[in-house]
């Protein structure tokens, strides 16, 4: 193996042999890793779904809760008007009964803590959990954190409803990866609060976990709207395709239904 | 278990029935998972930590690969400004020398794929991954991902250099995450590239995981330079402590010592 | 690159260039990874810790519930012998009320499905989860999944009680490892049902995660007992370190305290 | 809420309480996440699918290498018995040459470790890594972690082949899980080595993660043959169907092919 090595060794200088041998190291894992490397010209890309099948698909609603759905709650008034030129609440609810209707899985999401926080770290320089604690706020068991009632699931209706969690991504702590993969889901579409913090966090996370994501931006509002408008511009379109709730359900061959 | 329903339920209407039964799960997840909920007054936070422990921390540098720092890298006209007008990359490797020096555990992160991307989803409607194929981009084994050679540790260092990943999160499909509780840290520094693409994931599943998270600033350039500012201002503090390199080594009281 | 890979090649034969191949990858992996491989002499361990610290430590109770500790349960009759020989109930809850005492986190962690075991796959060929439907166990709500009451923590006590979970390891789908990892534990002591089936699930993914972990086998009772007992002297050891509760408690300096 | 919380209390005794508010609890859980209980009566459950897809399905060939394939390897006497009465390495290659004529994706899952080992944790009480470092052994780069040369994929071949690991379950920091949900991966067959340690930690882990499992009993040798047995006799089937390679391969319609 000396020799390996050697053939990868430019001696000149130090730097330089640090250098060429990752270069060296890069090469063997690709040769060895996965045989023979294709070729250098370009391939050309499969074609992307036009279709989606109800029984492969889930619609996760992120913390669709009081600070964010009622006018009386905190972080109400820093989306307040993109709720409304959206009418995002009343579109949800209607996307919501479609997406249940097609046969979609519907997961409702949300956030809360114990009324002393201990499962947080009030140590953490971030921000996050330090402000709730600070505030006092998304206690689970107060009004709170009690879920917008039009999104609730009736008696019949099949939604998860999952437990709070206390982590960023709809898919922190929660067990909704493995629940979604027992199920066969392969693609997920995403709504809530909001598209800068928990939505992004979920969308970068369920891209990293291997799902083909849906991001709503219908069914989405910014804490920093600025900030929200270009992420769905530049860096969404990376990890999912970005998409009106029109354009979504029309991939199930929705827009011929009549709503019911 | 009736009656408990019964009391929580408003009979008025049915969609108000599903938020008063949301509410009334609420709290009985809350008193019982954790037992008597605190006073409703605020609490006092506890203060920052003003110093770190290098046996604790580790420094994560996320793609100093080719693409970026080399002057013909394909993505090195993106952040070449920032680059520039930071000295990133010189500064960098000062910062890793003091880090290696204080006893902090460097880590090495990199992207990379097979000759013919087996390991990735090319019908993925998300466009990171299709991007690589489409420009047959940040194969391993070619000079396009090799590593910047003044970052690469040498025979004497400690550092890791983990095998290359396919997903934005430093900590997807690495095993950093379990290698890093196995030595004890608690703390994580990330440089890199770029701000807001996967230095923003790296971050975000970070404070997830539960780490205390420090943004070094100074040693992280922009894809898209006006959503990392916004970025760094808004929503980075909620998940780190943005830092400038020399704030960051001032914890470890670097800032007295002369650089070796 | 060509001529690296060339040096590990053995022409002879098809079958044997690949296991050459397979070689060279693995070193080149070594070194390029790691740096300079440390010589081929053994190198002495490190000893292993004889007391540990409570404020980094976890005892995790693993589905004290219903279905086994109450002589009405129905897997009450296949851990009887052992619950009586050890006098494990009573002696766990004098465990318990001492790690309390020392400061140590006591986890409480459960087991539990909704009434149409909606989150789980009927369709999956292994046992556990059909199991659990066919005879329609284990649903969240009913006495059958009631905690053990003297174990339920009381209102002063600082317990994590996590929401019900389907998958066999503690760690599974519940966020605990991300909530240990911000609250600095590091060490996790492991009691509970069964030693064969989640006791055992749990100890290998908590040494996966990087804890060091402690098999409490006066805590635990066996499934399968003859099963049980050579997993406890085969297996269990290379990842925990197998002890009775006096000897953990012990290594808090526990043994010289009177018990509260 | 006080009044709901009352409704469960049994006010005769705190321990009671305690245990009673334990039953609140999980009830109100059961009805608020998931709607309306099912009926009590046992439901039928759906049938075990008696065809696989080979586009859903992975073979994962576990530490395929020197130490357990070669006669001069440290393992190998170990399970030198099971490897000849079952002809083991043969059946395996004959098995893995079919897996690929289906277009099966099959996984090469290896251990190995840096020179100095810095990527685990010496002082952990679980004897596994403390092993492998007192012997030396295992070292990524030495021909004792070579992968055994038969089964090493060809040019030609679609294998995918990560990079070594440090975990006991094959899932474990590799990435694994994240690249067969991007294939949609349903179902995998789990072999190799060992049936009563990493074998059995892969196929737990596997459930947990919601796959559904073939554990191929014929592709297996046990450390303790006595547990190995008992393992798959009594919790193997909790988490997999325990098949022999030719019953296996009939799930493809396999058993009517002529080998290739």
């Amino acid at each position: 193996m000396r020799s390996t090595t050697s053939n990868c060794r430019n001696p000149n200088s130090e730097i330089r042999r640090r250098a060429a041998r990752s270069v060296c190291f890069a090469a063997a894992l690709g040769l060895g890793l996965f045989g023979l490397a294709a070729g250098a010209k370009a391939q050309g890309l499969p074609p992307l779904a036009k279709e989606l099948n109800p029984a492969e698909t889930a619609l996760i609603l992120v913390d669709f809760q009081y600070p964010f759905t009622n006018p009386d709650g905190a972080n109400y008034h820093n989306i307040q008007k993109e709720l409304q030129d959206k009418d995002l609440l009343n579109k949800t609810v209607d996307l919501v009964k479609k997406a249940r209707s097609l046969g979609v899985l519907v997961v409702h999401i949300t956030e809360g803590y114990t009324g002393d926080y201990r499962e947080v770290d009030a140590t953490n320089p971030g921000g996050f959990h330090r402000g709730q604690i600070l505030r006092q706020a998304w206690k689970t068991g107060t009004r709170e954190t009690s879920y917008y009632p039009p999104l609730a699931p009736g008696d019949g209706d099949k939604d998860l409803f999952l437990p709070p969690r206390i982590q960023t991504s709809a898919f922190g702590g929660t067990g909704l990866d493995q629940i979604l993969r027992s199920k066969g889901i392969k693609n997920v579409a995403v709504g809530g609060f909001t598209t800068d913090v928990c939505d992004y966090a979920t969308v970068t996370s369920a891209y990293d976990l291997g799902y083909h994501v849906y991001a709503l931006k219908d069914a989405m509002a910014s804490y920093f709207p600025e900030q929200g408008e270009l992420m769905l511009k530049n860096t969404y379109p990376m990890w999912s395709k970005v998409l009106s709730n029109e354009q979504w359900l029309a991939m199930f061959g929705m827009s011929q239904k009549t709503e019911r």
